[in-house]
């Protein structure tokens, strides 16, 4: 049982995966799995009984949107009644921010590792606001929903098909050296992604009118890249998974009410905790009191080694999430203590270009006490409110310790 | 004769002006003084015969684009006739980066202060390889000028006009937060213009085909914002210049012969000396041996208080220019010795967001004897050629020296 070979096997198969984005189709069309009475929801499995606010909200909104019930009570029964099925992202190679949801009609981003071969999958991004993924559901965000799906989406489709496929990797790596950790700061990748889709739209796109809409809405969306670079690192981690013997976690996920985990050598299961609430800046008129708990499939990014562990990069994030400057410096430091590797693509340049802390090993988070830092958005607690600030987060250590039980048991080390 | 009352209101005057990108056309009929048988360059005056190997290209490679000439030896001929003349882009509230050339049918940014009224102009930018500015005037230099004249122009034209004005000084902030120290670095604020722009081009253009190259050729450069950001800052510098009894720098600039200084409160006199060529990291196949003079206008970023002031911002740009990323902020540190003030709208993530070094005081220079780091491409020393490195460079301490007993004259102090 060589473990040290296993966690580099891992590492080495999550850093050399390169996630390609190849086109835009319908999730009914192109997620594996989909079928018309499923949504996909962010973090662990979870029932309408368990679901948080924002989850409910985003349920209901998604509901509306595919035309199926008229408010919440009709969503709470429709799902209560087993005629809609809920099942994570994670089953079906694909990851949501925040509520994470996506239903059958909704497009989604399809990425190729094309080291490995495994694709992955992610929606679109809807901007700031009223949004579904923060569990709003009024006119305004079903409304902005549909023209993403109507106007925007068979314009993206077109010019992604037109690129021959954009390297997300490689965008990520230089986002990187602008400023980006890739989680909650993603405005230089989204700018990246903007400009190198920007001739293409105007070329493919209907209409000068319609081809402008479209680069003001991405252009002026700085997480427009959030949800391809959330699918580029499920297709790293994917690309790790399943590596007999080893302790690198491969998945981490929130539902709003568990946070859940999956380890590379411990095959599907989920090791699950009750979700924190995060710290972090309110928007005016909110406080810690009206936060939902911890919620999304984000923080896939710090699983693949950005985000919260790339904060060392993006020390203007501090004006978002709160803190010193130093203190970005001091999360990525830290970070190097539980993980097995630091990355060679994704590095960064206030730390003399070192690679980003990458592959969190289960053994040295139990055997430090030292829990990955983790970015993300605020949720409402309630549904159809909507995001009320960004901040920091730690998940629950009694997942790890939950895991490297079994590990032990799964071993018998 | 109270200085530093002077200086600090030459530094206000600096900080607080607000210059707006507000149009595009041509030199000869938006550039004051502009005539047919003028060119403007970078730097104090120069002669032909004075004239460095990439400022004759880029001469000959005007006159060429103009249509004057047929080859160097007529353009030498023609200059040297009088029949073409010389004169600084800083004669005519212009600015150009390296050889700075800017003949009368070539389109101009047009930028307005909007706090003090006063205007400024830079041509558009090239790219990469060979051009112009760095001295090459073959048919694919032309070609490529009289594309950027005949088709992106236009169209940058009407899009800056629907953009209703576009302000340069906020966009630099903000590429400050994105590793950008606006001079050698501006990839984040050329994918911050090109973003504003993107969806005003699809609109304005005469097809799709032209919207995408126009945005294809904006988006790949990323010095695209280079010469609005270069114009922006002579809007500012202009707004400093002529406060009695300043001994603020208000021009910094060089012709590949000469390097010039203007100050605040010394009138339109140039103090000048022989340029230095700059250290720096050549592309393969050249050396220090190859390299011109220093060169260029650009050199208006650092009098601004960005460029190679603003260095602890982009720590990246060592894989450009040589060093650590702790010799950029190394960088910062110093100028902040000879600086008046530090800058209240463009502020260093890594240093706490404290404000760039702003306002060369003429006094600390010599004092401390420490002068201004500047951050440059390098031109080959023949003309034809083009680029062939980047790197740093210092100013000839000479030309404060003489500007600070020129003071002391005029003042009586």
């Amino acid at each position: 049982m060589d473990i040290e070979k296993a966690n580099a096997e891992a590492t080495e198969r999550m850093m050399e995966a390169r996630p390609v984005l190849i086109g835009l189709g319908k999730a009914r069309e192109v997620v594996p799995g989909m079928r018309d009475n499923l949504l996909l929801h962010a973090g662990p499995p979870i029932s309408w009984a368990r679901a948080s606010g924002p989850m409910r909200g985003a349920i209901t909104g998604a509901l509306l949107f595919e035309g199926r019930v008229k408010d919440e009570a009709e969503a709470r029964a429709l799902v209560e009644s087993g005629d809609i099925q809920l099942e994570p992202c994670h089953h079906h190679d694909a990851v949501g921010p925040m509520a994470g949801l996506i239903s059958p009609s909704m497009s989604v981003y399809i990425l190729e590792n094309q080291t490995h071969g495994n694709k992955s999958f992610s929606n679109l991004n809807e901007g700031y606001g009223k949004v579904l993924r923060y569990g709003a559901y009024s006119e305004e965000v079903l409304s902005r929903l549909r023209w993403m799906e109507d106007v925007m989406a068979p314009v993206l489709a077109d010019a992604i098909k037109a690129s021959g496929g954009i390297d997300i990797r490689a965008l990520l790596a230089e986002a990187l050296h602008m400023g980006d950790e890739g989680h909650n700061r993603n405005k230089a990748g989204s700018l990246l992604f903007t400009k190198i889709l920007a001739p293409l739209v105007a070329q493919v796109a209907p209409s000068g009118s319609v081809a402008a809409e479209v680069l003001r809405s991405m252009g002026d969306n700085a997480l427009s890249v959030l949800n391809p670079v959330m699918a580029a690192c499920k297709a790293m981690v994917d690309a790790a998974h399943g590596v007999e013997g080893s302790t690198i976690v491969s998945v981490m996920a929130r539902n709003g009410t568990d946070f859940g985990i999956r380890v590379s050598g411990l095959g599907d299961r989920w090791f699950t905790a009750p979700v924190a609430v995060p710290d972090g800046l309110y928007f005016p008129g909110f406080t810690a009191e009206d936060a939902s708990g911890d919620i999304g499939d984000s923080t896939i990014t710090e699983t693949a080694g950005i985000g919260g562990f790339a904060m060392a990069s993006a020390p203007a994030i501090v004006t978002f999430v709160s803190g010193k400057p130093q203190d970005a410096i001091d999360a990525t430091l830290e970070m190097y203590e539980i993980c097995y590797t630091e990355h060679r693509f994704f590095t960064i340049p206030p730390l003399d270009f070192r690679g980003t802390p990458t592959g969190i090993d289960v053994r040295k988070v139990v055997e430090k006490g030292i829990t990955p830092r983790v970015n993300t958005g605020i949720a409402h607690k309630n549904a159809g409110v909507g995001q009320v600030g960004a901040g920091l987060v730690r998940p629950p250590m009694a997942m790890f310790e939950q895991a490297l039980l079994a590990f032990a048991e799964e071993y018998g080390v």
